[in-house]
């Protein structure tokens, strides 16, 4: 049997209690959302979802091509050209998803020779791109810009620093400002995926980069998703033009993927233009999140204060992470679940996800149920 | 400048002629297609499109989260259902591209300690995704099954045999069923993306693994994509339930991205359902293909006999690839021009797809514009 070997791989993992199951949900779920990444509550609204069918209808229902070959539509470069001047820079090129954008950014912009400094609280598809690009990488402390100056200066040469902006797990954002600072006094790069701050912070959601001043800087490569605050699927990276014409030339989950279908980009299209027009939106996912954050922690949760739209509550241990969440859920509350091996620390906690959306009444009876199932 | 060495790189590709550019297409381009991966015609079939429309009605505009948290929508599961019944497996498991499917197969099925062997004519997410698995790969002849026994048999001990069923770029076929016995002699395992043979090979268009009695064994898993004749977006991996599960529990891109948007996976689903419904549509696939190939040869072209739906046709060196694609284009015939770095072989040629929709009459159009055009 030649994959024999899983089923003791099986059996170890049901030993542990780390046993993961899909579960589909219905289109119309009674549960309260905290477990989603829709941090403005968009991927139901109307708008979003009329720029899918529309797009679908005008362009099909898949780009069918790679990007250089027949799958780039006036749509897919509409879209490009919008989130780059939404987050204020030269250029933007869109992927089937924020894995794939993070794999190209860092593999085509880290070639042999040079160094990646890398934070140890990266998001996995950043690690992957550390381990496919061809430069060397050097794990450094977690948001710690000491750190990153330290790694760049014993190994002088061509570098690109590389880190999330807000980290997936905790919520807490990376010291950009220090960041870029560390990186210019050594002529390095700097790649930072925004998945989780686009839409979330900066003026009217223009994200982290652009709160931090770095937007547009030639320095500076910022990769984010359609599929979080956009409420849509796919990814993208936007930087100079030199930049983003380097990975149309050279990136490999570029060149060698479909397009992205035209029914996603059609609606993280509608998704960017209704957030210009309601720019409020992202504001009120932050203030959501430190009303999570300030009502949970007087109740005694251990939490941490969140930099933008996740909340993270430590949880006594694995098992009492997943019964934590599967209680919540009963009482009518989804709630997120980290637990080993996805948590780089390995402590488990529930996420919770402030959504533009919630109500103070929601936000309440969030918190009310979080309290009343804690093991 | 910390990119200023792309500069440079971007200088050298001038000089050799290898610039790639983005070229959007408008909704009702007049060009007669044979460049798209849309083997069936479905893109823009109206139940397909309908599909993608109803599916973000129904849904929303994205699934709203990782697959294990809230990306799993009942769509999901009816398409892993669908897909695995069709093709014959026990499960499917869906991505959001093809490339994060062969990433997730060859990583999650290639453990430290383990031999991947591997086709040099492999497509580049194959690649990527040994580049990225704890296994130690070693590449061996295009297409030849005495090169993998002798792999196989200088390093015993666990092994997966990994291979594209149909090679993208001159669109001939892997020895299966050689592959096959050569890997139940071992006990490896074969993992094979089917991602040009799913629509166009086999029953139906049940794919490559079907048409070589290999659905459903024990030892083989097969990728595919949901972009090419099913006319959506995304990728799947079929296999034993055990071997899905294992994906679920520990597959980096399947874990870390988000799910699929549900619109692709309506419309993969309508797709999926048309084909039961008109099964002729891979025959007259792979009919359009002998058709092609029968009279471009006829008039003197060098072209590979086809074993798909993909017509491979030499073109003298890459610049005069690239004019002859471009005086094909203007003549009203869109064809795909693979050339350096895409070619593992450096040899450029024209790509052309056999459209299962494409008239007598279109075909030979094609083939005449192709003919006057020739370099």
């Amino acid at each position: 049997m030649a994959f024999g070997w899983i089923d003791e791989q099986a059996r170890a993992r049901r030993r542990a209690g780390l046993v993961r199951t899909l579960r589909p949900r219905p289109a119309g779920s009674p549960l309260l959302d905290l477990a989603s990444n829709d941090y403005l509550g968009l991927a139901r609204h109307p708008e979003i979802v009329e720029g899918a069918a529309e797009a679908a209808r005008r362009w099909g229902g898949g780009s069918t091509g790679s990007r250089l070959v027949t799958g780039t539509t006036e749509l897919h470069a509409e879209l490009e050209r919008e989130l780059a001047d939404f987050c204020g820079f030269e250029a933007a090129l869109v992927f089937s998803s924020g894995y794939a954008a993070n794999l190209a950014a860092v593999t085509a912009l880290a070639p042999h020779g040079s160094l990646i400094v890398s934070d140890a609280g990266n998001h996995a598809s950043l690690i992957d791109g550390c381990r496919l690009a061809r430069g060397t990488t050097q794990v450094v402390e977690h948001a710690e810009p000491e750190a990153v100056r330290k790694a760049l200066s014993a190994r002088p040469g061509p570098a690109v620093v590389v880190s999330d902006t807000v980290f997936s797990v905790d919520g807490d954002a990376a010291p950009l400002a220090e960041l870029a600072f560390v990186c210019r006094e050594f002529g390095a790069g700097l790649i930072v995926d925004d998945a989780h701050g686009l839409g979330v912070l900066g003026t009217g959601g223009r994200g982290a980069a652009q709160a931090a001043r770095l937007a547009g800087a030639p320095d500076t490569v910022v990769t984010v998703t359609l599929s979080k605050s956009l409420g849509s699927q796919g990814g993208a990276v936007l930087g100079p033009a030199g930049v983003i014409d380097h990975l149309v030339n050279t990136a490999r989950t570029f060149i060698f993927d479909t397009g992205l279908a035209p029914a996603a980009a059609g609606a993280a299209l509608a998704a960017l233009r209704l957030l210009r027009r309601e720019p409020e939106r992202a504001a009120r996912a932050r203030a959501v999140a430190t009303a999570l954050y300030d009502r949970l922690t007087a109740e005694g949760h251990e939490a941490v204060r969140p930099d933008a739209a996740v909340v993270s509550v430590r949880a006594p241990s694995a098992d009492r992470a997943v019964r934590w969440a599967a209680d919540c859920r009963a009482a009518g509350v989804a709630v997120g679940c980290f637990r080993p091996p996805s948590v780089p620390d390995g402590i488990s906690r529930l996420r919770l996800t402030a959504r533009a959306d919630l109500t103070d009444e929601q936000i309440g009876r969030a918190v009310r149920v979080i309290g009343e199932t804690r093991p």
